[in-house]
This record gives structure tokens, sequence and C-alpha cells, in this order.
């Protein structure tokens, strides 16, 4: 076939140019030939300035028509690979260098080396995602879903979603709110970002949480001020000299140390609110798994006027689905949306309406009561396993959620971790949620989540994670 | 009932407080209990101070036991509601107002009046979206799925979206890339508002163009320049002074003005982009939608290294589907990442799947297939319906995409503009896209989307445009 490119002594001969038609590639015949001649030049087998083989020999050489060709060459001009001109033929276009073969082979940023245990407090079980029941609610979402659901989206979500959510949200967790206070996000990030976008100044954060959340904080121009935290969670009193507009808070299960808001402070930071013109954000981001008694309902419930309630489906239902909700004070329905923009950009109608089912139709409360017992079990293996192998340390926090923190011995945290990553566990000790600035007492601790492990390996990540706890001290 | 609240001289008595438990409610007798009672406190029924009556009055009251009454005035005490004190029985907490009526029930924005015929050019026809063909992807995405797939997802996106976005591109878009370089965006803004993240300076932008996304640009703290439009698409030639570090072009068919990038400005704004390490950002929002021909191929393909190419499924498919990608240069994929994030934020998985499903099966080139020629007959129908009508308007750009250009007498198009708006019509004039800098010559015209309306409705969408198009001048 090469004998029929063009070899004039302008141009260097197009030797060892093989131009494979893939028979059953898609496509036409034209596409196929477009695609083998891009090859060609792009790989660099054809050079800038090569002249191409006339319309007739190449189609002669192929067995496909002339017009094939033609068309083919036309549309590669029109594309900037060739050039024609008058009287002279096609040639090569001058071309930049080809994509190198390790640059579009190579993963630029090798994907990070997967624990043997992953004992991260962030995730549920993703071997536990209700397919079945969500494909049921899928099928049934679509099949009802007016036209309009596929077209451009309302910003505050999909009013079945929202009207789902205010139902489910008011009985499971004392929400007090309608659909039209309701906002859909794509997850809490997404939520605490917009926000962040509304306030300035500074916001009280709890002395212990997830440095992801002040960064957004601090990414929005906020300055975030650390309130000490104790057994009885967030010290709101500290809020009185924080001079802070906003305080976030994590009411239901304080991230990471475990343990609920006290009525007082539940109470205290509502007056707060009313007293100064603050914002209460409520991260209610394990609500549901409460393992010894019924969950603690939402401190929206106390003042839909003061408190934006936030939560999402990752820890109930999977990291996944991409589905979070704002509740919020009638004021700020409008300035969210503001910041939202006027169309949906995130959250696609199809996942919106398979979430707005599988609430009404009761499969979200099912997998909430299936996933409760799951963990309940494996909390509850948590304190014997590590009674009879490190009896020196302490579990905290309530029976709730999807993590624990075992008390260390102070100053014993970073070889425990070292021992931990020895171990094969991906996981992190109180340290790294501490925020900078607090002056609070420092505490050892390791946050371990048992939610992400597949029930089969559980048992084993719990045996690694009691191999590298601290030996008792002599003086502990 | 109400009887049996508790009358003492220091608290007002609880008269008129009805607590009624619904028998069919979800959850248990206590979980209704409590909903009652807070529903009671919530809507001022039950005023702050008023002491409940004790456990075994409101237990024989209402037929439950007094354990269940006791352990909801506990909840209720953790959760802020009621307070309680030894020796002095249980009391409404002291508690800011009630949700006033009017704010819970009230949309606080009212919903955009509809138009009767949506002519904006921006959306493909919502009732054309494949139900059928996408859930029988789902249901094989879902089933085919690993267990990772429902954990935290990877900022990249699912790699089987991103092989099966490597190989459609490649063979309908020209695009040459690999799936390491690919990263699942949920749209063209974010995909935009990504790069822009790591940008500086100045970015050039077509004259004519969608405000929102300049308007993503100067957000980012970026200033735009605008390049003339003409007959053969933005004016490259214009970049050499521009001192810009990327240009922002429509090269497969100027948004809105309609026409291909000529292929000597294809190989210019490429050349520009390797003399000067300038970016050259491809918006490929209709590629796949040309009715005279095949489509052109995408610029990226004559420079993988210099071009990033955006496309989603917003036009193609559905704006309801929050997909879409960043084909990027080797040296951007970890910039791109590290703006991101280190977990997938914005893109389900479970759409992710469904998407790489429906390409590898062939249902998405079905689609496209059948909605071509929806659309080319919608195009058709245009010039003889404008031609019948309004013999002096031309209708202008390639037959392509989902929208076209009624070119206007000068100084005419505001008032064509109130005319469609009293025919109901929603659409915009060339001023709303013109960049505010641009010196170039005013085009008159009417941007007109034929997209949107649903097939019944698209023929009377027509006569009403048509109705609301300015008389032939005496001088034109």
């Amino acid at each position: 076939m090469t004998d029929s490119w063009g070899n004039s002594p302008e141009v260097p001969p197009a030797n060892g140019v093989d131009l494979h038609l893939v028979p059953q590639g898609p496509g036409g015949v034209r596409a196929r030939l477009m695609r083998a001649l891009r090859d060609a030049i792009g790989s660099g087998r054809l050079t800038p300035g090569t002249r191409l083989p006339p319309h007739r020999t190449l189609a002669a050489d192929l067995g496909i028509s002339r017009n094939t060709v033609a068309d083919a060459y036309a549309e590669l001009v029109a594309e900037g690979w060739l050039t024609a001109r008058q009287g002279s033929g096609t040639h090569v276009a001058p071309r930049p260098e080809p994509l190198e073969a390790n640059q579009a082979r190579a993963p630029l940023r090798p994907a990070p080396r997967r624990p043997v245990h992953d004992l991260m407090p962030t995730s549920p079980d993703a071997s536990a995602f209700p397919r079945t029941a969500w494909l049921a609610s899928a099928r049934r979402a679509v099949a009802a879903a007016p036209h309009d659901a596929f077209g451009v989206g309302d910003p505050r979500g999909r009013i079945e979603l929202r009207h789902a959510l205010a139902a489910y949200l008011a009985r499971s967790r004392g929400v007090r709110t309608s659909p039209e206070r309701i906002v859909v996000c794509s997850g809490f990030a997404h939520g605490l970002r917009l926000l962040c976008s509304l306030l300035d100044g500074t916001v009280a954060v709890e002395a212990y949480g997830l440095e992801f959340h002040r960064s957004i904080v601090t990414g929005a121009g906020l300055r975030t001020l650390p309130l000490t935290v104790d057994a009885r969670g967030a010290r709101t009193d500290e809020l009185t000299a924080a001079r802070a507009g906003a305080v976030l808070l994590t009411p239901a299960h304080q991230f990471p140390t475990g343990g609920p808001l006290h009525p007082e402070r539940r109470a205290a930071v509502v007056r707060w609110a009313g007293s100064t013109g603050g914002l209460v954000v409520e991260d209610d981001y394990d609500g549901e798994f409460r393992y010894d008694r019924e969950p603690v309902g939402a401190v929206q419930g106390l003042d839909p006027e003061r408190v934006v309630h936030l939560g999402s489906v990752s820890k109930s239902l999977s990291p996944a689905v991409r589905l979070g909700w704002m509740v919020l004070p009638g004021r700020l329905v409008d300035e969210v949306l503001g910041a939202k923009g006027p169309r949906e950009m995130w959250s696609g109608a199809v996942e919106q309406l398979t979430l707005a089912d599988f609430i009404a139709c009761g499969s979200y409360d099912r997998h909430l009561r299936r996933m409760r017992q799951v963990y309940r079990r494996r909390r509850g293996q948590l304190a014997p396993t590590r009674a009879r192998r490190a009896p020196h340390v302490r579990v905290s926090g309530v029976a709730a959620g999807l993590h624990a923190v075992l008390e260390l011995p102070p100053g014993t945290e970073q070889a425990a971790l070292r021992a931990a990553r020895r171990q094969g566990l991906a996981l992190d000790g109180l340290a790294s949620y501490r925020h900078p600035d607090s002056t609070m007492a420092v505490r050892d601790g390791l946050v371990v989540g048992y939610g992400t492990p597949p029930e089969h390996a559980f048992a084993g990540a719990l045996e690694a994670l009691c191999t590298a706890l601290p030996d008792a001290p002599a003086a502990y």
C-alpha cells in the first residue's frame, strides 16, 4: 500500500505507513478512513508536509470509492489535519508533536496504595449498598417523572425530594420545616460552601473536627475560632466572647470525640443565636445511627429561624450518592439560591427522584434499621476486643455513628499511629482533627471508623488495631 | 385529656392542649408521643414554663405505658424541648417563637412564570429523554458495579466512564486521549471553574458568547478579552496582541452566531498556544449535532498538549444528567485534581456507571441519531416558515446544534424581542450574548433555540416567532 503514497522530491517519502481500515470498527468507511489517517498523523507515522496519494490511487489501494476518499480528505482539511491547495494536492498540515506514548499511558498521579484495613471514620460499608431496592426506586421514579424532570433543573432541587425530606426529617430527626425551605445540594461540603458565601467575619467551630470543613470556612475568606470540647460537647458559653456570626456544631454526636451536645448547651446556643442574630449550623452527619437509645433530635427543631440543618446520605446510604440537603430559616432561602445560581448545576434529577421514592416507600428506613444492627454489632465488638488485648485503653463517646475514639495514654498517639500503619491500618489520631489555635488540653487517641470494612474483614481489622495499641505504661 | 395537665399556681394552665397520638403514624408509640409534644410546643399550643402532667397521669389518659411517657419526656429533655428538675416536675423549656405559618407555607421566591414557547438555545427536548434505555443501562451498571463503587469516589471519575468516553470521543470527535487524561465533572461550567482556578491574567473569549461563562472566568479573578467573531469564527489573529494565557472557543459551532472555526484559524490557535505556552479551551457543547455533513472533529486532536476539550451530556442527552468531562493535557491532570479535591464530591457513581454502559452498549449513538433527525427536521422548518412569513429576515449559521440566529435589520432587535415576549416566547437577542468590551460592529438578531419545545408544540412556536419578526423596512 505504501507505494500509492506520493513521492515527489519536495516531500519525504511516506515509507512504512500502513493504513489499516479496521473492518469492524464503528462508523462507516469514511469514518474509519479518517480515524486511520488521524492515527497515522497523530502518532507521527505521517509527518508534516507529506503529500497524500491522489483520491483515485488510495481508493483503488483500499478498495473503496473515490468519493469516500475525497470526503475524508475534505473533513480532515476542515479539522486542520491536512491542507489542500489547488494544483498541489493534499498534504499533512504542519503539526505539533505527537502525544507521547508514555504520557498517554501512564497514570500521572499514582493511585494511593490501599491499606489492608480502612478504619477512616468517614464512610459506611460500601458492600451494604441496597442495590436492588435502589434500582426499584429508580425504575418507579423514572417511569413516573414528568417530562420537565429531564429539562433544566430547579436549583432548589426536585419538589418530590423536598417533600419526602421534609416528612422524613420531621419524624426521624424532629426537624420543623417545609419543602419550600429545603435546598438540595451535593453533600454537606457543598451546603457549607454555599452558606459560607453568605457570611463574613468569624465562624466558631468545635476545637476537634474535620480540617476539611475548617478549610471550606477559611477558603470563603472567613476566620474560624475553636470552642473547647468536653464531655458535654462544645462549650457554648465561649460563644459570648467569641464575636462570631455563626457556629458550626455536630450536636447529635460530636465529631470525632463522640458525645452529644448537652441539653443546656443546646438551649444556650439557640439563645445565643436569638440574642446576637447569629446563625447555628448543625452538621447532622450521622444522626440516624444511635445504638443505645433513640437518637437525640435535631437542634433545628428548637429554632427553625436560627438553625440551618445540614444532612446528606453520605453516611446513611453511600458517599457515592451525591445528595445532601440544607434546611433553612425562611430569610436565607433566597440568599442560598442566589449563591447556588439560577439552574441546577450539581444534582441529577434521576438520582433526586430515586431518593425521593426510596424514602417515601420505606426503603430508606429499612436500610437504616439493617445498618444500625450491623454497626451496633461492630461497635459492640470493639469494647471486648480492646478489653482483652489492651485493657488500659478506654473507648470514649456514646454508642452511635460510624466511629469511636480509643483514648490513649498521654504522648503515645504518634507511636500508636506508626504501629497502626505497620499493621496496614488506615486511621488518624485525634491530633489531625484538632484546631491549630485551640488552647484546650491535648488529648491522645485514635479515631477508629468501624463502618468501612466489609463484614468479613471486620474482626481481622480489630485484631490488627489491638496489636497496634501501646502497652500499658508503668505509671498509667 | 386537658385535665391531666398540671395546674399548679406557678405555671399557666395548659388549656386547649389536645395531644393527639396519630394511631397509624410511623414509628412506635414513644415516637408518636414525642412528635405530638414537639408539635404542641413548636406551634405554641404548649407555652414555655408549662408544667407537663406526671408520667402516670398522661399514661393513663392516653392508654399507654408509664415507661413510654417517661422515655418520651427524657428524650425531649435531651433535645432541649423540656426541662426537668428534681422535685419540680417536667416543664416546657424557654423557647423562641414558633415557625410562623406563612413562613412555613409560602414559597419565598415565586417560581418564574413559564413562557408559552421556550426558545432559549440551551436545552434539548426534555420529552425525548430515553427513559427505557437509560434504565436498562442503570440496571446493568448497578448489577455489575464492584462494591467499592459505593464507597468514596475517585475524583478523576469512574474508570469505566473514562474508558467509554476516551473511545467515544476518539471515534466521534477525533479527540486523542486516554482514560488517565480525562477528569469527570458535573458539566461544562464545573470544568471551566476548575480550569480557571489554575490560571491567572487574561482569558480571551469570543465577542459573542454566554455571559454566564464570562462570569465564571471573572469570578475566578481573571480578566476576559473579546475576540471579534466573523463568518470564519473567532479572529484568532487578535490573540497575538491580546497577551492572554488562555482562549475559550466554540470551534465546532460558534455560540451563538453559528459558524464553525475556519481550518486556518484552527491551525493558527494551536500555533499560538505552542509558541506562547497558552492554553486553548474547547467548548464542544453541541459537536454531535451537525445536519448537513459529518461534524467537524475537535481542535483537541490537533494538539492534545495544548488544548483542553470540555464536553457534557447537557445538550446531547439532558441537562438533568449532571455529567461532563475534561480531556486534559498530561501536565494539567494533577493540577485539576488538586483543584477538585481528594474525593469525588459532585458526580454520583450510579449515574457515571449508567452513562458508561449507555455509551458502550450503543444507546448513546442511537439516541444521538434519533435526535439529529428531530433537530434537523426542526431546523429545516425554520427556513421555509421564515421565508413565507418574513422573507427579509435571514437565518444565519450552519445547519447544526440546537439553535439558529435570525438576522434582523439594524436597530430592530429590541422591538422584535418585545413583540416576541407578547407572543409568549422566551428567547434572547444577540445583544445579551455580546461582550461588553467588544468593539466589533453590532449585529441585530434573535437567537432561536429549537431544541426545547416538545414535538407537538414546535410548529406553533415557529408561527408565534414569525408573528414577532419586524416588518420589512422600506430601505432594507
